[in-house]
């Protein structure tokens, strides 16, 4: 999507450590508007398919998410980090490890929420390691539910986790791929 | 806001403990048309103000603050609860306690996302105690903005901090208000 490519070239910053600072319109500070056209763009891509529920991780996935249930015209639902080791019953979790953070998180779906019948997109901010989306599409499995697919804003690509989700035939549409990062340069797949 | 109300008659369960749980539509499962419907509402309320920063905490005020940024058309800011006790110099920061998690946060904006010039309507999903709109008013001070008022989805009036926040003057609307709640009736105000 060529609005967000700008965008990540206008506003984006490389940190040391392979760091991509978006915060400026994507996870701290938000364009709504952008949002919105992403949904669009996923919408678009997924015309074919019958989405009925988005899927997302707290909490920087959250505001794509809730304009993609707005564009889908369905519920989102938002994976909470679990602040306890002690699961209860009710809830689907899986763990999640964090390249930003370094750490692992429990998340956690009420089993309400989550069911056979959902035709799930998964949808978050960033596609790094992948492991945010192994650990959702974990969720989606347990519950009996349908992954459709993926929908995230930004891939970077060089992590490898997008490629292998897709190499297991997970489908995984990602509106910017970023294929190589330097200290002053950004390089997009394709 | 009426069609919010009968969402909660409907949806809602009251827990031990004066848990409102509304988990269903609200703040785990999100209904966006909703939200965007409670954005509107929030707009015709201050449509005579110049809103042109919407802020939030993160997780669950992300979702209708993102509408509302995209209904007010400005940007979004969500203040992020700090892992660590050691502050940087680049945030604001305030202590915010939580009524439903029994313990205190600290939360962070990036000073470049909150500054003067910034007329911010906050925007959260639950408005009890008020330690979190209190702890987001101590950010937009700090930062030299103007706070223009709050915009709640649902009061729970009987808890007091909304009519605290009101008698220093402070603007708070609330599209659903509860008077009073019982193990098996929710009353609204007004």
């Amino acid at each position: 999507m060529k609005e967000l490519e700008n965008r990540i070239l206008t506003d984006g910053k490389v940190l040391p450590g392979g760091i991509l600072k978006v915060d400026g319109f994507l996870n701290h500070r938000i364009d709504p508007q952008l949002s919105y056209r992403m949904a669009q763009e996923l919408r678009r891509l997924y015309a074919e398919e019958q989405v009925n529920k988005i899927l997302t991780i707290e909490a920087s996935g959250i505001a794509l998410a809730c304009m993609a249930g707005f564009v889908f015209d369905c519920p989102l639902v938002f994976a909470k980090k679990s602040k306890t080791k002690n699961i209860s019953d009710n809830v689907w979790s899986a763990e999640v490890e964090s390249f930003t953070h370094g750490n692992t998180n429990t998340v956690v779906v009420s089993k309400e929420y989550l069911g056979p019948g959902d035709r799930v997109l998964i949808v978050d901010d960033f596609l790094a390691t992948g492991a945010a989306l192994v650990g959702l599409k974990s969720l989606v499995e347990q519950a009996g539910g349908t992954v459709i697919g993926a929908g995230i804003a930004i891939e970077k690509a060089f992590q490898g986790g997008g490629d292998a989700l897709r190499r297991e035939g997970m489908r995984v549409e990602s509106l910017a791929k970023i294929a190589a990062m330097t200290d002053d340069s950004i390089t997009f797949a394709e």
